[in-house]
């Protein structure tokens, strides 16, 4: 496949509210400014986290819920479209009061205090299409 | 609130001075360079390591102190201001040789080898304010 | 050593193939597109990733390989020049099914999915030498 020419487009930092979702944020987000294309990361404090782990060989996911407070240390991933739909893939880093680390694709997180980069990326679209081999929704291979 | 449009600014890929505390030297890179808005990435080797988990009742924050050499597997995070003053937050990945990983806000950090990212976003400035309910220095929601 | 300016150049957002390994395609990605300076973030999906730990006395990295299925929750890092050859650095933090958190210097991994983002960065270049003290290739101190 011929790799076409992306460029970046606007850029944005901002804090999601309190008690607001991760996730439905950065989506709520992405509306409000139209980017369908593009990258983010994230940093702060969250609640009730859940996390999956792919099981490669079923394509599913292992879920892991960690029901107390915990720092966000790193959360990034792309947004790109999947049908007409805007299609946010997160994986994140976290760690508790007692030092212990946590990482997975982000599922779930509720907002303590999150400082969001959006950064969105202008050319072709990138659709993810369901991949028979391994049951999830990707993007075609470069 | 309406979002303003950001763009990016300058962008530098740099090595920081070995025996230099890391934040320092990411203030000093800013001022230099004078960047007041924007985000960055390092990776590297560290010593004596200091990180912090946000007590989300109290607000403050519990230190670890590792006092060996770790792999700085990634840190990152954001630059804004805090009244006049510069204000850097940043968190970290680490790795000791056994494979014992840690992460949280990273307060301090001696370079071994850090080689750092920053790219500079251009607009509105944002400015830190003591949040009443948190006791923290946080951004307006967005 | 006074600072010269870059600005950013093309970017792109792609999946890498499965089976491939990530840095053979990450160095495939940026020979194809002609990119000497820059730098990349990924996530998804590996097997039998090699992750390496600096011991900063005698410069030397120890080697932990993981032989199950991994989530590739933060890979990232640089390229550059060494000597006239690409030379790419990548850091990665992976988890395993039962929540287990690995993290070092990425030395390789198979993709099952890996999705990447690359941000090339314009202007002076940058090239690795070999620093008489640690052992290791360097950029030059900012």
């Amino acid at each position: 496949m011929p790799i076409q020419i992306k460029t970046l487009g606007r850029s944005d930092l901002l804090r999601l509210p309190p008690g607001e979702d991760l996730l439905v944020g950065l989506y709520r987000i992405c509306r409000e400014q139209g980017v369908s294309l593009g990258v983010f990361s994230a940093t702060g404090s969250v609640r009730n986290a859940t996390l999956g782990h792919l099981d490669q060989e079923c394509g599913d996911a292992c879920r892991q819920i960690l029901d107390t407070d915990h720092e966000l240390v790193h959360c990034g991933g792309n947004i790109s479209l999947q049908a007409d739909s805007l299609s946010i893939r997160a994986h994140a880093v976290v760690s508790d009061r007692q030092g212990q680390v946590s990482a997975g694709e982000l599922l779930a997180a509720e907002v303590h205090v999150v400082e969001l980069f959006v950064q969105e990326v202008k050319g072709a679209p990138l659709t993810r299409e369901l991949d028979p081999e391994t049951g999830l929704w990707l993007w075609p291979v470069a």
